[in-house]
């Protein structure tokens, strides 16, 4: 793990850049880290100047009397690596480099960004950027201000770390109106050498950061980010918006399962994985860090809603159900307790209405018999200021059931006139509950909330050793590399499923038609005829597979109709057999699992199979090795659950042989890294509700 | 029509119950309305003073000296029906009943409303309400402010109609944020009298309400709605909140059809049909509004993006292809346009990168080169506050260039400081460019104006007139009838589909087992016989399909097997025949559709078939008769689309058959209203693409 306690906690910092002049990098850098309060020493480096906005300025670091824990570089590209060379002399192992010029414009900046990591690396020197717009350490006894955002961070509780600069800046603008705070900020920029698993590990260990804000554009290395990410997110909130979903990112490849891995797909997958929440737009980015900055986590799902309009109760009802959130079904004791606080007219069922003419004294008498309510785990306040205003006076009552009831989140909207927030300020200073204008963004929280709370009592996640017959895969996989096969053929495929305990159908494989007649008396008909060839990749593409044979009679037409058809083609040679397989029947409902490798890492789909693969793209990705829990998450991430169930004419399926499928093809990869592809397609599952892997088909490197 | 002017464009007003105590109804109602600066006459009525808030007061209307055009009483529900009788007896024809304690709150409530609806109808009185918060007319020359939310409601160009009253004062005091304004509020109430239509058919000929807002819970006609709303927004949009989203509405029924027409299902497909934009969340639609109320339409779907940082660019990006907005793919002039402006670093593909360091000056330059470009159709800009703020000389240039470019919507995001509005609010009053501080809040909206155009763009909606065989239809059911039988038998369905020219496969009826073998002659094996009874409803649970039989032996053995079932469940009286049916082969696409009446219109059902109707809901509805526009929007609303092309194994099916497949059994039911339910389905698509309906029930009253 990098150190960088210094980098962030500084005595002294010096900025090499600093200017006079308004609005430029160089002022504004020295205007933030003045205004901050900094708990320690700032000097300018400039060589025209003796001092800057009041602050003492030096020709070059080397001057500086003081050591300096941290430079912030902010001169020209083609300076930066003797301005590093500079502070290394002077042993100052901590620099930002906010100066852009470098990687991000292609591939001179690129060798400037790579001289400098170089010289650093070899002097252990800790370099954050280039090309990024700096940090924030907010913590009371450091106000270390060193990034160039127009304004001061709203101090709070997040950790914000993001691979656009500019980003930083315009969420730092708006944090008054988003009502969260920041612990500290990192413009990951270049990140040429510290990146964000370095933050995250920093992050992991400082008490000051309670939820980690994180935006990226790409993951620096997916298997120590699922590490850490599923390390670190059983402590703390991970969020992330992983930008650059709309881009195609599936290879060409010879597996189904191939061309649906887009690289977002098996982004979202090492998400769930790895306990980070992931949001698509920053907006719900910010209602959801909102509601983790001032919430606890709920222990159970049920939600009261209390409102003083009825309108907005039956939305917050429509949302709540949109986001699969229970409403708490109120006891009758509850409902009394309602109903000797609230007017004649006021509704005790959930939503709650207290009806318009409620008094703050009222809404108080009716949130506290909720959040005190065994039935009640999450409380939604909904306030519209009608004739007489109690906002203020909910938000103070509110605040004091907090205090009284800390284990229930309780999260408010206030449909209210602009000075709110003003008001609220002065009226209620201390106000920690989280309060949007609109139910959709209070629920959206909420929903992420109760999605933590369900992911941090799953407990630890474990990879169960399934027994498998290691032994005789090993076989397989060698024979074929002795063939030079990369593609293994039909019956090495099923072979070596077999050999993984994967629910096949009964087969054989047979070289002679004798052979094959002795398989079909064995398994029984109807049977299936399925060409195994070195050369044949799309078997069905040359009529190579033949359904539904139900005598001796046609198993010797059609076997001889297949040898035809290969001598025709040529193809003969490259035949190391035919399969004969039971004929699955009762299977009309098809799901499909497969794995394709990306990089270093195996990436497992399951989902909707048949036709629909791609016409539903019901299907999602974990990363291998599967967990237990990947595989339950898997089973339900998709609407393919729904066919797993009982069906008109078919019996539901055991969701347990479903992932420990799941499981068996995770642990083959696991054991067989040199696997590029898998398909398990069509996965049937018949009237009986059995599993069934009908086809088979491995790719190695 | 009604004519509601008089209530909208009141002289003189009158508020019974008027009352001095302060944030009481009549007192709020009083404060409202003298300081919107009515251009008329206010009178409050109360027997206790002689003048309240400095406004003349009566002890009842009929004591006024002068005429009076509205009425808003606020008195105890019981004296309101006496209030409106003293109305009536000095010629007050527009009341707006304010007060509670009606219909909402059961039956003595109803039977008081009742009266004074009958008395009202009796002498030709508008009512409003009762339990309504009143109207606003904010027209520069009326200022008629008739509620009791306690702030004006900014002026603007927004109709804003609702069933919630305390909602209406919610959202008024959220206006400035919004950033939005109203020309009209009307709140309904219990909608005693006046409903939402009446509302609608009053703002279609007002010319400052330029759009309209709807929240409403429930539709008071659907046929009316539909015919109204269908000719509303074509002038004007019209953006609808439903709220009760989650309550299930489907009704017990022997359809699957039925079965899935949920009240808000089908609730969709009316709002579609109608041209009705439905928003699901408060924050879309306010969101839309805003976007609806500043931009003209597009002339086509190409986004530009401009942005002074990448990772803001790649968000609306993504963004803008989850709504499926095209980026527009910028012209070699255009980029050269633009890189002769911009600095070296810019970027000038869509999105087009300013950089951080871009000036107004650079901003205004590049966003004119994207708005003249003949490529570009609409505009976003995003601009976020970093070093050297711009973000007001930014928007005093867009709005130059809206002047300039009228015909080209621009969307602002503006990732600023919170004084931003402030600032605006002086530096560029006249601001009429819609601001955001998310992408995805700026997208949203533009995918709807982009929605709008397209709709427009269908033209005035045909429902074709199919030749089909009425007659012989009408045959059926009048034999049906004669026989008693509500739903038709198998045989008669397939008969009424066929009269109807619905693609079924070749079959004929059969009384006995030479009748049989000589259809089958006929259409050729392998047939299917279905067995068509005037009782068994579910055929395939008595075994009363078989399917696949291939030769004359078969047909005769299956034939005496369904006759042997049949005389062992004591049916054989009930049968009409059976059907011998063409077997369907390479067939493995499955569509469904189906006709439901709820109350008086019948809503058509078409989507994805098979197991996957009911585990995936992939369906959709649309009232009949169906348009050809309908049929078109159908086959688009869902994931149904998918499967209709090329797949793997089958050619795509002519769109076309399917949209005239839809509109044949629309207008079944609109020449047989008797008709209650209908299924077609399975409706197969073969390897062929032809579509197949394989299976027919008809129900009638």
């Amino acid at each position: 793990m990098r150190d960088l306690t210094k980098m962030m906690h500084p005595k002294s910092i010096a900025i090499i850049g600093a200017s006079p002049k308004q609005s430029s990098v160089g002022n504004e850098l020295l205007k933030r880290a003045t205004e901050a309060h900094f708990n320690g020493q700032i000097f300018a480096v400039n060589p025209k100047y003796n001092e800057i906005e009041g602050v003492p300025c030096y020709p070059n670091i080397v001057n500086i009397p003081t050591p300096i824990d941290v430079a912030i570089i902010a001169t020209p590209a083609a300076t930066v690596l003797g301005v590093v060379k500079d502070c290394n002399s002077v042993n100052v192992k901590n620099v930002i480099i906010v100066s852009s010029g470098f990687k991000e414009i292609g591939e001179q900046g690129k060798i400037l960004q790579d001289e400098i990591v170089n010289f650093a690396n070899a002097n252990n020197i800790n370099v954050l950027g280039p090309n990024c717009l700096g940090v924030i350490n907010n913590a009371d006894d450091v106000n270390f201000n060193g990034c160039f955002a127009p304004i001061q961070a709203t101090k709070g509780k997040i950790g914000f770390a993001t691979q656009s600069g500019a980003l930083a800046s315009g969420i730092i603008n708006l944090l008054p109106t988003l009502k969260i705070g920041l612990a500290q900020m990192v413009s990951l920029g270049n990140q040429a050498q510290i990146n964000i698993l370095d933050i995250m590990e920093m992050w992991e260990q400082d008490k000051n950061v309670e939820q980690m804000l994180i935006y990226i554009e790409s993951i620096p290395d997916n298997a120590r980010f699922r590490e850490i990410a599923t390390r670190i997110s059983k402590k703390k909130p991970i969020l992330i918006i992983k930008a650059g979903r709309s881009e195609r990112g599936a290879k060409a490849s010879i597996s189904h399962t191939g061309s649906l891995a887009g690289d977002d797909t098996t982004a979202a997958g090492l998400f769930a994985s790895s306990g980070v929440i992931r949001e698509i737009y920053l907006r719900d980015l910010f209602n959801t860090a909102q509601v983790f900055s001032k919430c606890p986590l709920p222990k159970g799902d049920n939600l009261a809603i209390v409102t003083n309009a009825g309108g907005p109760g039956i939305l917050a009802t429509d949302t709540a159900n949109d986001y699969s959130i229970p409403l708490a079904n109120l006891s009758d004791e509850t409902k009394d307790k309602l109903r000797a606080v609230l007017p004649a007219q006021a509704s005790v069922a959930n939503p709650v209405d207290v009806i318009a003419s409620a008094t703050a004294e009222q809404y108080e008498a009716a949130t506290e018999i909720l959040l005190k309510a065994k039935e009640v785990d999450i409380l939604l306040v909904i306030y519209l200021y009608i004739a007489g205003r109690n906002d203020i006076e909910i938000s103070r009552h509110l605040e004091k059931l907090k205090a009284k009831y800390p284990n229930k989140p309780i999260v408010s909207v206030y449909m209210t006139t602009p000075d709110f927030d003003d008001l609220v300020k002065t009226e209620v200073p201390d106000l920690d509950i989280p309060t949007f204008n609109f139910m959709v963004d209070a629920i959206h929280g909420i929903s992420r909330l109760i999605e933590r709370k369900n992911y941090l009592a799953q407990g630890n996640k474990i990879t169960p050793i399934l027994p498998v017959n290691q032994k005789r895969a090993n076989e397989i996989f060698e024979n074929a590399k002795a063939q030079g096969i990369k593609q293994l053929t039909t019956m090495q495929s099923l072979q070596v499923f077999d050999a993984y305990g994967l629910p096949l159908p009964k087969f054989g494989i047979a070289q002679t038609l004798k052979e094959a007649k002795d398989i079909a008396d064995q398994i029984g008909y109807p049977v299936v005829l399925k060409l195994s060839s070195k050369t044949v990749t799309h078997k069905s593409d040359i009529g190579g597979v033949i359904t539904n044979i139900k005598s001796e009679e046609e198993l010797g037409f059609w076997w001889n109709r297949l040898v035809d058809r290969l001598n025709k083609a040529n193809l003969v040679e490259s035949l190391d057999g035919i399969v004969v397989m039971q004929q699955v029947s009762g299977a009309n409902r098809e799901l499909v699992a497969g794995i394709i490798k990306k990089g270093d890492t195996h990436q497992l789909m399951f989902g909707l199979g048949g036709i629909f693969v791609e016409a539903l793209k019901e299907i999602a990705f974990r990363p291998c090795p599967l967990t237990l829990q990947d595989a339950e998450n898997l089973i339900d991430a998709t609407k393919a659950k729904n066919i797993m169930g009982f069906v008109r004419g078919g019996m539901a399926t055991d969701l347990r042989i479903v992932a420990e499928t799941l499981l068996r093809l995770s642990q083959l990869v696991t054991d067989f890294p040199e696997i590029t592809e898998i398909d398990a397609n069509p996965l049937m599952i018949d009237d009986k509700g059995r599993l069934i892997c009908v086809d088979a088909r491995i790719v190695t490197e």
